[in-house]
């Protein structure tokens, strides 16, 4: 008896993880071992891996074959029944846009990026206009397909991609609670701050010992090994499949912490992928929620338990023992408050907790505006300066430090952007729920001992995979719905602590 | 107007050397870079690919395609047929065997694999015979459908992949001639190298400046580091294509010289590769023309200039600079009497320019026998041991510095070793014809400089890429066919020069 049309289906999908785990590997190499002069021979086995990775995914037989499934599928399991509708949704999205628009997207943005390059570095962002003009063409009209094709308005056709089942309406409602509270808490924030003195951490850091520190640390949070690297790259990132899951970070030697808070946001990633369910492993219903949550499990270890109280107290014998520092600076309290360091930045990537949401819904605002046509390219720089002045009271001095910081426009990434300021407030979310299921946490966490924490998380969100919505899964792990409020509740508490 | 069938298979084959490039990347990785604990998901992601890349090259399509080229030949220049020629081997070779038998070789290879370690570790024959058994049988049904599919005999088509269009007469004629040879001259070179008395070379050499030595010798040489890397790994060897061609070797803090020389022929290995006419980069007719002649650029570098008076020369102020050694034993004269050690060795891999033919002899006789059922595999240990006795006049004290020591009949590769001898051999022959035409070639390599001997082997062999058969390429760069004269003469000159 043949297999029936799900467990072909299962098989079709084991050999699309493999191609899948290959590109990744392909692009943790480029980014981190690929000697300088080799990118057009990468370039042509990424693309050509893409290309039979589509082939084999947007094949007639895979239509036919979910066809047949979807119409036996009384006797599957939830998590059949939860896979095969993932498999719909990757094969719908690889569907809806034709060959051809994939591969002039490809060459556009290649071009886009390389004049966004110059652009930045020249300040000049009449260079970028005609290429961000011809990107946002070309995803007008991807949208416009993949919205007709999943049954949505063509911005949400895009968001859906990386905070799946996170409606345009839901993102609105989350981002304009931010927008009420985010300024003033910013303001009042900074005039506590202004009370404090914070001594200046100055010295050089060897980068063999801060490797080594960042390597006990990991080791404490449970990073694999064995299976599992850690490497340096310009930008960090996470790569790989669970099983063979690389993180990169990236050292300074006259700044201590922001190599471990990049190891830490990593390794976030990381040990979201590692959580996810085994027996699923090389299924759409065992990969992870999408950016949203991903991005919530990274800034919820970087940001949220990295810049706590508990792990400065944590840190301090760690940085004793590798650097052999100490003095009042090197204090616990002193740590914390310089993790906690409020400060309005021009650059998204250099914010801090605090004011970051608000680079975000910046980016929202204008990103729907360009889409829709309301505001122009030429517009863009103006539009983003006031944006920048309204929300965070500093005016970028030209383009470099203004709309052109960020490359992901560049590559045709519009949608993407809200998926950060959301996992932000998803990890908060978590967080709160966490501290009241384990009111020793901070105590653990002080210790060095990160097993309740991710006992709890896998247990919660990580073994869910794919299988519910983010909403669901909120709902799941919190018992509340999706909101801003304890997002909020959580940078108050924090940010406005009086000096005691 | 559609493109024409030999257009077509270009394109194809693009597509093919993508794939191929991809899967050398995923090979290296896991040698270089791959956490422990990873090999399965590794294993997976290969195996899909490979699958991929097979059912590519199988598909009737290409059949269809090699036929109507081949029929509509005329118009095509010399390299476009040289590379029909060529699209056809390769397809002939993938479709003589099914899919099955593939499977099943994989598998019992893997299996066998796993028994030769523990039976090597053990030294216990016994464990590794019905693995062996087995193997030997799936080879049998392999050389078959191979020679069948080819018109060659079985042996034949199993050597035929990796020393095209030398003939099993080809090899017994070379072969004889050094076993004639070989045994009496290594008798004389002991006697001669006993009369000379030759200081050890001791002490620790940091792995770090040995790195460092050996990254200025393969600049010198002319390896494109930003084109290529050199790292470690447990077996040297040479993965990738031309673009990014990386290379490793294996470090030993006690000996100076094994790291530099391993680094010397996987940098012969990598300069083929890099001379490799790029117009063909990505076509089969681009691709080096088999392991016997790869074996002899590998061999040509580390044994026949590496191991040299000249690189002695230019050797001797490097080792001084990165390890500040001076003193009698650090001259030129020293060291290259170090380099030509002569030594019987029961171990193949540790074996001396002198004796290492004999070792590939003697394997290249048993596994003939094996093959035709001539010798068993329960015998298989006594006849090793007599055979090295005749050939070397050393007798294994066991099976694992004997018939166990070598890792490729438990991978089932079958008819490979004559390559290693062969390459000894065209190395030879082309020396004899460099030194001719470049008469300063010997001070040229003392002072460093590389480029002469690269640019006549990229004239005469590198740049010819598949486009000749190896006797053809022989008789084309040095006008003598292909004979083991050159190397016997070589051999002579080298280890019999009198004590002056």
């Amino acid at each position: 008896m043949p297999a029936s049309p799900y467990i072909q289906l299962e098989q079709e999908w084991r050999r699309l993880h493999a191609f899948h785990g290959a590109l990744a590997l392909l692009r943790w190499d480029a980014a981190v071992m690929m000697p300088r002069g080799s990118a057009d021979v990468r370039g042509e086995q990424l693309a050509a891996l893409e290309t039979e990775h589509h082939a084999l995914l947007t094949a007639p037989r895979i239509t036919r074959l979910l066809d047949r499934a979807q119409a036996n599928a009384q006797g599957l399991e939830d998590w059949q029944l939860a896979n095969l509708r993932e498999m719909r949704r990757q094969r719908d999205h690889a569907i809806a846009i034709p060959v051809s628009l994939i591969s002039r997207l490809a060459r556009t943005t290649a071009r886009a990026e390389v004049a966004w390059t110059e652009a930045k570095r020249q300040d000049n962002f009449g260079l970028f206009v005609p290429h961000l003009e011809e990107v946002l063409h070309l995803v007008r009209d991807k949208a416009a397909l993949l919205g007709q094709a999943l049954g949505l308005p063509p911005y949400y056709a895009l968001t859906d991609e990386f905070s799946p089942g996170v409606s345009p309406a839901d993102i609105d409602t989350i981002f304009k609670a931010l927008a009420r509270r985010l300024p003033g808490l910013i303001r009042e924030a900074l005039a506590l701050q202004a009370q404090r003195a914070l001594p200046a951490l100055s010295g050089k850091f060897s980068l063999g010992k801060q490797r080594a520190l960042v390597v006990q640390v990991m080791r404490a949070i449970g990073f694999p090994f064995d299976r599992g690297r850690l490497d340096e790259s310009e930008h960090p990132f996470t790569e790989g499949v669970p099983g063979d899951i690389r993180v990169t970070t990236r050292f300074d030697e006259g700044d201590l912490l922001s190599g471990l808070f990049g190891a830490m946001h990593e390794s976030g990633h990381a040990m979201y992928d590692l959580g996810l369910p085994q027996a699923w492993r090389d299924q759409p219903v065992g990969r992870d929620r999408g950016m949203a949550l991903e991005e919530s499990q990274a800034l919820l270890l970087e940001m949220i338990i990295g810049r706590s109280r508990a792990f400065a107290q944590y840190l301090k014998p760690l940085l004793e023992q590798h650097f052999g520092v100490t003095g009042p600076e090197w204090e616990p309290e002193s740590l914390y408050r310089r993790f906690i360091r409020v400060r309005r930045s021009l650059i998204r990537v250099d914010a801090d907790e605090l004011t970051y949401p608000l680079h975000i819904l910046l980016r929202h605002d204008l990103e729907k505006k360009l889409l829709s046509g309301e505001l122009s390219v030429r517009d863009l720089p103006e539009a983003w300066n006031v944006g920048m002045e309204q929300r965070l009271e500093v005016r970028p001095t030209g383009a470099a430090d203004g709309c052109l910081q960020d490359i992901h426009w560049a590559l045709g990434s519009f949608g993407y952007f809200p998926a950060y300021a959301l996992g932000a407030v998803i990890a908060a979310q978590l967080w709160e729920r966490l501290r009241g299921d384990i009111p020793e946490l901070e105590q653990q966490i002080g210790r060095g001992e990160f097993s309740g924490l991710f006992d709890w998380l896998r247990e919660r969100v990580h073994s869910l995979g794919a299988k519910v919505t983010v909403k669901e899964l909120m709902k799941h792990a919190t018992g509340q719905p999706l909101s801003a409020s304890a997002s909020l509740r959580y940078l108050e508490a924090k940010y406005l602590e009086e000096p005691s």
